[in-house]
């Protein structure tokens, strides 16, 4: 241990990193156990696996961008890899356990996840990811494809952070359109990532891209033809099923997506909180049927808050079981960030603490006893330790956003009366002592 | 992608890392939750900081067996390492964020920590710690040490593994001790080794290893009757006040012990849930006073399940600034695991649904808001989606335990009424629909 040079070290947090001060961590919890309750409620067990891999295990998954993001390092001559989302895991997981795991297996995993991105605002190496995964063994029904967003509804709705919209989609339907206008595999990874950019370029560039690919002029009408199709759920199906469109992946596409909007309507999701929307399949190439994506109306620019959907077949890598699925993901850290940044948080409380106990006596048993008495009705409480002025312990408390204070002197004990200072008013009032929990808990609760 | 050699991929867990099944995942939650719980009760903040922290940061606190295990690694060109504790980031914390935080400091938190041991049964590479501090700003009353004790036996008193006891003692009374006996710094740290072996190789062995370490016989006669001392907290404080040992540290350290024994009774934890035991100081290194181990009494083997103590300053590699503070650490996943090992962990439900609602209808609006209505009821509610036959949709309740199904097919639906089977006793009841709700409620309360 070295003495002199080491007051010089960074105590600072890694970039893109998230680090928080107490009334922000307790807000993030609360957000966690909002998902979490949710989770259960929906009957998902919880997993919890380590967040060290195998590297070969993360690499068989990864490709790419991710691959290079991803945080390796030897133990011994072990190669070793952190997790870089909760499925690859949950894969791995599944794999190995299958023998005694329950089909369907409804997991939920709330855990943390390592990406070394280049850091950068709202951009985090380090993040909470909140999943939840139904998976089956050979087959799942489609129902589930709409129980995902019943699920994602219950979450947004208790999290309470204003309107939101979750966007339905299948994959299929693009891929089918494509493949039924006899546009070969090659260019049709290269027809979505152009049309991917209409938002952007304009529909007049889209085209000249389209001709400069060497699709045909008929071709191209139609592309735009499903392109230009919006309106309702019912509007947007009827357009979908009119299309002229002879492709057996197009007409599944279109039948899975109508089949899923439909039960969601049964679920009781308010038709407010879901649509489709067909440009969602462009990205998520993760997925081979539905795709989820969910938005906050008020802050379009956050981007999707949950994303997911359905994938053929899990763990392919892994084991000769074929295990199709479907999944949401929560990106908890990065959306806090997010809220924070729109002013969305509140912190109005920095402390679990309701009371706190302020003694002025020497002998502490009294008010001990009190705080073990409050806490035993399951009131937080606090005592004071530390021997300070009056305004010191005040101070305390305020700065904590502690409701109340317990003032506890020698008159107190002698006549058997407590001050009670309610923070929020500033009111103190003498409350005996047989009656100082119901008043704590009437005065709370107002 | 690699096809075929990838179904090879190796999915066992790691060694050294825990990864359980569901029903075993659900028992850890609950421990988990208690404890979390409980430290809110007493008013503690919660923390969440990065596992990755720079290598320089850990290594500064770290040194030898410690040292060897950090999993270190490098990104870009910053060096890296997980935290092997979660003292040193709350080391950090403190000093990083010292002007935005309200002191005293109290602040919970459970994380993972990881430690590249030699894997062997009951010890984990990777494993969580459930940790509570009071931190001062240069200076700490002595009640806190009393304190800490009284979360103690609220946990282990809440998660209900039998009895327990909490041992305390006082680093300053044996260090105080050889002080005062003359014995050389370094002897003395040779002292305390031989001593610490007494319970295995008995009273003749130290006293040859003293003699020959140069002790004089006078001085090995104290030393002796001061291990002697036994007793409850009344007698052992006797016993050690009338030592005839002329030592500042060592009569504060007696001093110390008394008053937190005495406050610790105030406290209101039964006299048979602690007790002084001054063999503890010998280990605990790290602390300056007070110190804890806690012990369940039926499952000595076990060990120290839940250790802390006093230290004068946390944070000294990182600020100029005293922080003197007190805590202590549960090693869940090992305690979890010794449970499992001792079959106290109770598994008897593998998901927290309680109720699983089985359609045998093609409209699935019913059954769905059935579900629906009962979860806003609180009451966690699976639907069974899959086509099957009734047999496998009962088996998959009965394997999860799930303790109700609820039966709805298009002769229910026409009668309003619902088949309701309890899987705990195989009766199967018809109940009204509007009165679904409370016939859960009132069974499964039963």
């Amino acid at each position: 241990m070295n003495d002199m040079s080491t007051k010089k070290i960074n105590t600072s947090v890694l970039p893109g990193f998230m680090e928080l001060l107490p009334p922000q961590q307790m807000a993030f919890n609360r957000m966690k156990s909002v998902i979490i309750d949710t989770f259960e409620q929906f009957g998902f067990l919880p997993l919890d696996t380590p967040v060290i891999e195998r590297a070969e295990v993360l690499l068989a998954k990864a490709g790419g961008e991710t691959e290079r993001q991803i945080y390796q390092f030897t133990k011994g001559d072990t190669s070793l890899a952190l997790r870089f989302d909760l499925t690859v895991p949950l894969a791995r997981y599944v794999s190995e356990h299958a023998r005694e795991i329950t089909f369907p297996f409804r997991r939920y995993h709330v855990g943390k996840v390592y990406r070394g991105e280049s850091p950068q605002k709202g951009r985090f190496r380090e993040f909470y990811q909140c999943d939840i995964d139904i998976i089956g063994r050979e087959k799942l029904s489609l129902v589930n494809d709409a129980e995902i967003p019943s699920v994602i509804y219950k979450v947004f709705k208790r999290l309470d952070i204003g309107q939101f919209v979750i966007r339905i989609s299948n994959r299929k339907i693009l891929k089918g359109l494509l493949e039924g206008l006899n546009i070969s595999t090659d260019k049709s990874v290269e027809v979505m990532r152009i049309i991917d950019k209409i938002d952007k370029v304009g529909k007049g560039s889209v085209e000249k891209m389209m001709v400069d690919l060497g699709i045909e002029n008929d071709t191209i009408t139609k592309i735009f033809h499903f392109l230009d199709i919006s309106g309702n759920t019912d509007e947007i199906i009827r357009a979908l099923e009119a299309m002229d469109i002879q492709n057996v992946q197009y007409r599944q596409g279109v039948d899975e997506l109508s089949q899923v909007v439909t039960n969601v309507g049964k679920l009781g999701i308010p038709v407010s909180n879901y649509a489709i929307d067909l440009s969602i399949a462009r990205g998520l190439d993760y997925y081979t049927g539905t795709v989820y994506e969910t938005v906050l109306s008020e802050y379009p620019e956050i981007g999707s808050v949950c994303s997911g959907g359905r994938y053929d077949n899990l763990a392919e890598m892994y084991t000769e079981q074929k295990l199709p699925g479907v999944g949401i993901s929560i990106g908890l850290t990065r959306l806090f960030y997010q809220l924070s940044e729109a002013g969305l948080i509140k912190t109005d409380s920095s402390t679990p603490t309701k009371v706190l106990v302020v003694p002025f006596v020497s002998d502490l048993s009294q008010p001990l006893s009190i705080a073990t008495r409050l806490r035993e009705a399951g009131i937080a409480t606090e005592v004071y330790l530390e021997e300070d002025r009056m305004k010191n312990k005040l101070a305390y408390a305020d700065k904590l956003g502690i409701p109340f204070v317990v003032i506890i002197g020698e008159d107190e004990i002698e006549k058997g009366e407590f001050s009670v200072k309610n923070m929020r008013n500033g009111k103190q009032t003498q409350v005996k002592a047989d009656e100082l929990l119901a008043y704590i808990e009437s005065e709370g609760s107002k």
